[in-house]
């Protein structure tokens, strides 16, 4: 039986690591329009989506994603949230993607 | 229809902020058993389990979570796994809430 | 020199997994004392605080202590938010963690 | 003073919901001048970085960047690893992202 000897399994042969959440492109996609039509800016990538702005404008909109999500009958719905904030400059998403590579650049490889 | 305005939904008038992954009991213990086997030092709480071993070992155990639940027949699975390191100091998870403890029992209210 | 061959490296001798953010105790008092004083239900344990209320109430709160460690004099803050809501039932944390222990104490071990 | 009255803060002005972790260009270089060696598929992206793999491997290879980071000096590292595995089909990160786009080119707007 599969829970009798369970260190003894092997670990999963596959993953990944970084994914976000649900993974049901439906929801996610119901999302993306949600984002789009709050004129929040935000771009999805591999592991969710960014979001930027005001504290509360960004948890209200996130918020309204589970609402949206409830009401289209997904009867529970977990998020992870990292959320960042600074006092010691303005810095956007694309700033802090755009710092890195240009390190990288400069690596001549 | 649900998916119209979701710019006027209200946010969900309940939440957990904080609250680990699937909530599905029956898994969860399964994952405690697995843990209480392992022989690895954890702590379960209402954000998840906290263990406290070699870099290598944590994360071996939560793989075989990850096989003990496919095993058991979940299809898929999402983990959120916040890990530290450090080398200034040795300081397990029970010193970090109790210096926390300390401090607020200063506070004399 | 330490970054020539980091494939060859070995991982952490020790990790703690599931440990919240930035360990600093003074850091984590404050912002305990400031969940005290709102008045919502709350939770510190060795991953970070779990609270429970309305979205926007948890949100607000979780945003004041991001202001109020900045007005003390720290320049950036992370926060890793996991969020949960369901329209099925209504659980308390305490009652999530109850219900894995519940069926953990029937094992007879 | 600060701290004083906590629950009369607004909420910041500014943040970005998403981000990845520490935000200091030159270590997260590191990281991905480690990852490009390693041979593991991976895609960095505005809330960090996403790679695939047996459990193992990704595992093996998060812990030396902690090390690498470690071995560089920085005394303290905390990580967010979230990772998903399933037994259904396999679907690289790219496959997932797709999905998502499909859906949403058909919107026609």
């Amino acid at each position: 039986m599969a829970s009798q000897q369970p260190l003894d399994l092997p670990t999963p042969s596959s993953c990944t690591a970084g994914t976000g959440s649900a993974s049901v492109s439906k929801e996610v996609a119901e999302v993306q329009r949600l984002f789009k039509q709050s004129g929040v800016k935000y771009s999805m990538h591999s592991a969710g989506t960014t979001i930027e702005g005001s504290w509360d404008e960004c948890m209200r909109i996130i918020g309204q994603c589970h609402s949206l999500l409830h009401a289209n009958g997904v009867v529970r719905i977990q998020s992870d949230i990292r959320v960042g904030s600074r006092t010691d400059k303005k810095q956007s998403f694309q700033d802090k993607v755009k710092a890195v590579n240009d390190l990288l650049a400069q690596d001549g490889r």
